[in-house]
């Protein structure tokens, strides 16, 4: 099974657009330890031809352009591509944008909750997929489902969506009702997925709010997890001056301290594990930094755009 | 007054993501003579600091990071940005996805004609634009009006949208109705900008579907157009098996021919003009092709990413 990750940055990406933090700097200057990149989004493939995208991040037709494995085949018809399916795990607006890149009379199949695929219906814009093309299809938590490549066969995998502590994405928010920070709903899925050849499979989470026994029990022993690594400490944003809100408020656990997910996962042996959704105001994007060498110490790796794992 | 161009590309962007068209598999390649374009826009500044977005395309994030002068100052505050207004020409998904990408918090006024706001207001994703940062202004057509900084000053220019030949954006066609090609409406609108202190001018044109006498006055001497440059013959798509529509059904002028773009402008004294919103299969992107030759002699430009002109 291949693993392509696309885009290692939370929304916004690494620089953001309007971000003048000195992490945002860096990369704009080029420094060759703050490398930029683009925003969260992995692909999957069995058999390395036909691939699953997890998410579609504003920055999808970059990532195609940066990722032959996601380009027409040179031998192939004169409209083609190898992304065959697409998961969404809420509707973000970096998770969700880029499927307006996958337009207009391309074949593939989409897959998200009934919650997401009402909001996409909801929201006409999306009609630029053509329905006579583009199948949604609403799944269910909880569940394994085999993801259809555009023929109708199977990709050789499976995908199981189940919820992890999290919120509403932000313009979804309701004022009037609050928001539920840390709740276990619909609203912040993450994947397991395996392939049904070699029986291998891993976790894609990134955001998830805490740590609770039953997702600790779900990552331990995995082969491979990518966990949220947006922050390093939660009142980064607010530290830096750059925001107002704590990563609680956003819905992501911080990497470091004694409620961090390196301490949070550490009893978990987990064998690969990979930081992704990382915010500008995160000193991991620094490879000199000490808090890069700290992670590297506690046995995890940090994501950037092209990184290609197998299992 | 500054002009920049920020994509040069037709909707999709060239190469596009699922087209395998031998112009795309150049332009991949990474051929010098076959530059790789992103998607229709330009931004125009009187005085070089602040800037006027016209269109925001869903490539935006990587033209902000290809082009400095939308970065952050160095010295300017944590959260910053040059462009100050945005204007869109209509609610085509290559001209107002990237409005997804200025969240979302940062001030800027967003200027459209009614129609294209309401389609903004009927697509909650667009919520993502912070009401208390984003003012949204409809404007109307053949009124000049000063688009104004975040800080309510104006930018020194003023921007007269006006209607041309056309047609509705495809993802709001009506198959019930029908579609009027050709029919000069507030769907397909063009931008007269001029700098309050020079008095200098010039068109901005990315789609006309046909020349008429009240477009042929309006452009007659002036310093510089920029105009649909979407085809070079009318059935160019079908002749290449890329598509099953020709330029007309799209609302596009072909640049070629009797009644092209070429000939219709060649008597109008137009002191610069500039081809935009060229389409993969055009052979203009072929700066060693004949009909690339053609356009020179008749002396037009091909714009490219980051073409800077100076008025």
């Amino acid at each position: 099974m291949h693993v392509r990750v696309l885009g290692s940055a939370a929304g916004g990406g690494y620089p953001q657009w309007n971000c003048n933090h000195p992490n945002s700097r860096r990369a704009r200057a080029g420094e060759a330890g703050a490398k930029a990149r683009t925003q969260s989004s992995i692909a999957v493939s069995a058999d390395g031809q036909r691939w699953l995208l997890c998410n579609a991040s504003p920055d999808l037709r970059q990532q195609i352009n940066d990722n032959a494995v996601l380009q027409p085949a040179a031998a192939g018809p004169l409209r083609a591509s190898p992304i065959q399916s697409v998961m969404l795990t809420n509707a973000d607006v970096d998770h969700v944008t880029g499927l307006l890149t996958l337009r207009e009379s391309q074949a593939f199949n989409l897959y998200a909750t009934s919650r997401v695929q009402g909001v996409l219906a909801a929201n006409s814009i999306f009609n630029v997929l053509n329905p006579a093309f583009v199948a949604r299809h609403a799944i269910s938590l909880d569940e394994a489902f085999r993801p259809l490549a555009a023929d109708g066969s199977e990709l050789g995998l499976t995908v199981t969506a189940f919820a992890v502590p999290g919120k509403v994405a932000l313009w979804l928010e309701d004022a009037a009702k609050g928001v539920d920070i840390g709740a276990v709903t619909e609203d912040t899925v993450a994947l397991e997925i395996r392939s049904t050849v070699s029986g291998e499979g891993f976790f894609y989470i990134p955001a998830c709010a805490r740590m609770t026994e039953e997702l600790a029990a779900r990552l331990r022993g995995a082969a491979l997890v990518f966990f949220d690594g947006t922050l390093w400490v939660d009142d980064e944003m607010i530290r830096d001056g750059v925001g107002s809100k704590t990563g609680q408020r956003m819905g992501h656990l911080s990497v470091s301290g004694a409620d961090g997910s390196m301490a949070l996962l550490a009893g978990l042996a987990v064998k690969r594990k990979v930081f992704i959704h990382i915010n500008t105001t995160n000193p991991i994007l620094l490879e000199q930094s000490p808090e890069r060498a700290a992670v590297a110490a506690a046995g995890w790796e940090v994501a950037y755009d092209g990184m290609a794992l197998s299992l």
